[in-house]
């Protein structure tokens, strides 16, 4: 059982299995089976007993995981106690809620700096992170051996961005970006696509319309 | 031709083609052909063609079409030239962010105020715009006919906010928080799954690492 053996959709629901798990709280039963988990997120039980067979080998036939076990291997798996160091390059108001958001730690996420081409924005920023220049990823992302970038600059900069943290020796990389980055191979680019939420609700909201 | 016909990954992948035409800028050719923006994007060009045939009749064989008018018609299918009201529900940093973006506008989004139950965040962000009490979310949804809520309050909190919205009347629910909500039918939740782009790096990362 590795990781390279699990599908894409399995590996995209196991976050959503975590955080309901993790949204239990105390209230958590102390096993759980995955036809509750099934039910609460609105997905097959068929599909859930089989992600969950993936990544854990713990549960029992009528009983159902014990919760805090399976929260652990979940976790475990995606590498959420493992914590990977990031930088993000572009500085402006996306770029600083991010480089502040400590959440992204429970997610084993750890930004460790921003970069941005504006010396106006390079120093301290208010979460008490680094702002280096640009010219500096390339040096600080080796120093340091650092994986994961992100990318939060306006679309018409973020191929040249992109470019730059491939050559820092990035292999990850998430963009916030609206447009599609080319990259060479052994690289990822994991696109936010807020364009397309905003799209689909725009298209609800017009239904809705219609109807009335 | 209605915005209804439209298949949900076409919809999806319009920003997409808007996005690469738009970075064109100056540089745009006067006529530009399925073919060229397929490859620009990654894209199949049949797909391509397919997508761009149902929102615009404009494209001429071994021509394509002209580019002003694709982005035009683009837009105007997105309904990005009629911007919609929105709030947010979770004055944090992620919704500070958010409160803050002017780029929601060319998405044809125009996000009007927030709503934190912490008296702390109350009043008026860096943005300038308001940031009002939760007892205040109902009346002023509905004085302002708002249809659109972004919700950026943690996981625990989100299906109570997400209840309070439809109770304002929202019909359409932009989600942060890596849960499941639920609502009644006639509502539409597109949830921003960030937890899943970065179990897709970490796990890509973790394929490397075994690889070498």
């Amino acid at each position: 059982m590795t990781v390279s053996t699990i599908s894409q959709p399995t590996l995209k629901r196991l976050p959503r299995y975590l955080g309901y798990l993790k949204s239990l709280g105390e209230a958590a039963p102390e096993y759980i089976s995955a036809t509750a988990i099934a039910e609460a997120l609105g997905l097959g039980q068929v599909q859930v007993r089989k992600d969950l067979a993936q990544i854990s080998n713990s549960g029992r036939p009528k009983v159902g995981y014990v919760t805090c076990q399976l929260i652990a291997e979940i976790e475990s798996f995606l590498g959420y106690n493992n914590a990977r160091d990031a930088v993000i390059v572009g500085a402006g108001r996306l770029g600083q809620a991010l480089l502040g958001y400590e959440g992204f730690r429970s997610y084993g996420l750890n930004i460790v700096a921003a970069f941005d081409a504006d010396p106006a924005r390079t120093g301290v920023s208010d979460s008490g992170k680094p702002i280096f220049p640009m010219d500096e990823l390339r040096h600080i992302c080796r120093r340091l051996s650092v994986r994961i970038g992100v990318v939060t600059v306006p679309a018409d900069q973020a191929q040249a961005v992109c470019d730059a943290l491939v050559d820092a020796g990035i292999k990850a990389i998430w963009n916030f970006a609206p447009i599609h980055l080319h990259v060479p191979e052994g690289v990822l680019v994991q696109t936010e696509n807020m364009a397309a939420s905003l799209a689909m609700l725009s298209k609800h909201l017009t239904d809705v319309e219609d109807g009335q």
